[in-house]
Formats: structure tokens, sequence, C-alpha cells
């Protein structure tokens, strides 16, 4: 896979993205990333990317062409069709799913945009999708791209180890982790609970199920209408609010 | 405000955070982070800092002992009572209400876990809270403390110029943004809307709230029931709605 990276901070996507599995990825020629700047792509003595917006008010708008330029540049650079992700607080919320759907085209371009964000028309010509990865406000695009980037990366067949893989495989049911306990099993803080030490498997897996259910019925209500529930996951939770009771 | 940040990679933490708005916010004295290693005051060796799973499975869980020693020493290194928060996927989702809460503390402790998570028994221990910043898998809670450091020096006073301040005002009502548009006037991509060139500031102000309206609508209709609509919204709205029709 291919990620193309518009952002006037290339080097910081980069920087964030060096690093554990993203760089792996990189060593192993699964995922190859590229940093184009608009700011190489403008005119003038004062290489302007941003102009005041039509109409007034604070702010500053990208302007259209350095940003076209710099997307038309990364098109031009590989020729496989390439899927532009705006990253954009107007955009999807990202979750898992989208993640998924993401980490399936093999090539995207992640537009990053600064300032109040980015000239509509520029938008309506050449991005594909909105992704915004949640409802808060950030500097800018930069660092969302480097979760999409991240997230997508765990994704391409063998970029992650075994332990790791364990750990993606665990999100895809839609809940909540279990507790985990390690080494020592009595320590000042408390013991390991018995069940865990037991030896039993079935039990084991049992205790960790009601956990999850629990915690998620606990934390993440939300989750749980989207979780597909056995008869015997909706006994297990039964007991585990009984017992809160 | 200072923000203390325990992780097996610190130095990735700083990196994403030393640029921007936090940079800016180091720099006029707003915001100071320091970092804290794990491995550092781990024992043996082999420094080790994660174990198996008692009761089984795959993945690695993060020891008490090395993570409580560094709480213990990023506590210790300023008198000011700092939160605790662990970047988590079992973590209330991150919004801009709790980035709010967050920015409000004096003192923050960002704990990052690796692997499949830290003991739960430091987590009863020493963590006030936790935090995840969206429904998807990443690779740790080094990218979400780089979120949560830029989301929360966003709310520091004199962190903003001007421009951006206005950017961050824009969030606070619940409602998407209206599109921007800048030079020029007319694209080969199109013309700007008449409206915004018309310097009729009241009918830009409707068209403008109109277009947040009805773009909240298409896009984030779980935004709208929160946001509190006068009457002329509501107008503003359907007749969004019936153009569309
Ligand atoms: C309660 C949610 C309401 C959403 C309101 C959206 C209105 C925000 N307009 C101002 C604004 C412009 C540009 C930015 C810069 N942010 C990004 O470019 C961005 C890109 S992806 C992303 N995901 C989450 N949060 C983000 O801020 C972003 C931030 C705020
Ligand atoms: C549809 C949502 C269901 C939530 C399921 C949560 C179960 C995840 N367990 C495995 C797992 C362990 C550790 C990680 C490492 N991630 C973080 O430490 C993290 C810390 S904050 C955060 N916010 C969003 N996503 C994240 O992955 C994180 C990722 C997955």
């Amino acid at each position: 896979m291919r990620i193309d990276i518009v952002s006037l901070f290339p080097e910081f996507v980069a920087q964030c993205a060096a690093f554990g599995v993203v760089g792996r990825a990189g060593e192993r020629g699964l995922l190859a990333l590229h940093g184009w700047n608009p700011r190489d792509y403008a005119e003038g003595n004062y290489r302007r990317v941003d102009d005041r917006p039509f109409g007034g008010g604070p702010g500053m708008v990208m302007l259209i062409e350095p940003l076209r330029a710099a997307i038309r540049a990364a098109r031009a650079a590989d020729p496989t069709p390439a899927r532009v992700v705006y990253l954009s607080p107007q955009g999807a919320r990202l979750d898992q799913a989208k993640v998924r759907e993401l980490a399936g085209h093999e090539r995207l371009i992640l537009l990053c945009g600064r300032y109040e964000g980015v000239d509509e028309r520029l938008i309506q010509a050449e991005v594909d999708e909105e992704v915004s990865i949640g409802d808060y406000v950030l500097s800018g695009g930069e660092l969302a791209a480097a979760v999409v980037v991240d997230a997508v990366a765990r994704l391409q067949e063998g970029a992650l180890n075994d332990a790791e893989s364990a750990v993606q495989d665990s999100f895809e049911d839609g809940l909540l982790d279990c507790p985990h306990y390690t080494r020592p099993v009595e320590h000042e803080l408390g013991a390991v609970p018995a069940v865990l030490m037991s030896g039993n498997h079935a039990l084991i897996a049992k205790w960790r199920r009601q956990q999850s259910l629990g915690r998620t019925w606990q934390r993440r209500p939300d989750l749980l209408d989207e979780a597909a529930l056995s008869k015997a996951d909706r006994q297990l939770l039964a007991a585990y609010r009984a017992e809160l009771a």
C-alpha cells in the first residue's frame, strides 16, 4: 500500500509515522509513505498557501491552486489510482469499519488542512471523502492523518507480530477488553483473581467474556446495541448485573 | 499547565507535540511537557516492563512496578496534585467537553499503554480516569496522548493567535462549519457563491448559518439532537431541505 500525505508539515506526519508498526511496515515494504508540501507548489515570492475568506470573518482559507498542484503531483508519482481523503472536522467519524475500508485501497492521498479549512471548490473537485477522528478541536489534519496511517498500517498483512495480531483481533467483536493481570500474583495493590490461577480454561474464558460484557455495559452501553450477543452472553451479563446490585 | 507523559516512547510524544500550538504554548511558558519512561524504573539486566497474562492467551501485559515508579517520579517532580489519565480503548470517548474538563486541571499525567494493556491493579490504584480518542485500533496510547495534548494546549489562555481563536470558537456551537471560499472569485473549478460577494453582512450570516445547519443535518444528524436550535434555525433548515427535495 502507498499513502501520500499532502500537508504544510509533511515532516511532522512522517515523524509520527516513522516509528512502531508503521515504521516496521515501511521496512518490510508493506507500506510506503510520501509527503507533498503545497508550499512547494505555491507561486510568487511569498509562496502564499492561504488567503482571507470571501464574505469576511476571521481565519484563513487554504488556496485551491497550491493544494491542487500538490495533489496532482502525488497522483502523477504513481499510476495506481488513489482515493483522496480530506481530514476534516466536517467528515464522517472514523471507526474500525472505516479503517478496514481505507486499508482496502491500494493508494490513499491524505489531505491535511490548517487554518479554518480548504476552499470548498477544491474539496468538490478533488476529494473523495472527508474523515474526522472525533468530536474535538485539533490544530489541523496532521495528527488525524498520523492516526489513520497507524490504524491502516496495522491491517496490512504481515505488519503485526503474533502478539499484536491478537490485540487487533480482540477488537473485532465490538466489546471492551476484560481486565488483564500479570506477575506478581500477590502485590501490595491486591491479588490476581483466583479464577485466572485455576488452570480451568473453560472457566477462565467464561470469566473473561463476562468481564468484557459487564465493562462494555457499564462504560459503553452504545456498543452493546451493536454487538450480536448470544443467549449465553445475555445470561453472563445478567449475572454480572445481579452481582453489582 | 503541566503535562507529564508516562510512555515507553516519551520522545515520540514530545516530537508530535514540539510543533504548532503546543510548541508555541511551551515557548510562551503556558504549558510544560515532561516525559517519563517506565523502562528507566524497571529492574534487572533485562529491564522488563511487561510479562505474560495470568490465565493464558496471547499478548503481553505491562507490569505494575515500573509504571508505578514512573508515575510516582512524575508526581514527585512537582508539588501540584495531578490528575492521572490512562489512554485506553476501554476509556470514555474523548469529546470537546472532556477536553475542556482536562484543560481545567493544573497538572495531568498521561499514561500510555503498549501491548494488550496494563495490569488492572495499577489502574485501580493510580488512575483517575480512562480516555479513548475513538473506536479504532491504534498501536498504543502515544498518538492518543498527542491528540489530548494538542486539544488541551489550544484551550490555554494566550496559546492561540486571533485567527486560531476564531476557529476554536466556531466549534463551540456544536454544528459543522459552512463552506469556505477564498481567491480567485472565478476559477475553472467554479465561482464563489454570489451571496458571499454581496457585501450584505446580514444575508451572509444567514447563508452561513443555513449551510452549517444543512451540512450538520446531512452529515452528522446526531449532532443536531444536541444543538439547541432557535425557531429561526429550524426555518433555515426547513428551507435548506426543501431546496434539496
Ligand atoms: C461537536 C462537534 C461539532 C463539529 C464542529 C466542527 C466545526 C469546526 N470548525 C472549526 C475548525 C476548523 C479546522 C480545525 C482543524 N482540525 C482539523 O483539520 C481536523 C482534521 S480531522 C479532525 N478530526 C477531529 N478534529 C479536528 O479538529 C480535525 C478545527 C476546527
Ligand atoms: C468498537 C469499539 C470496541 C472497543 C474494543 C476495545 C478492545 C481493544 N482491545 C485490544 C487493544 C488493546 C490495546 C490497544 C492499544 N490502543 C491504545 O492503547 C489506545 C489508547 S487510547 C486509544 N484510543 C483509540 N484507540 C486505541 O487503540 C487507543 C488497542 C487494542
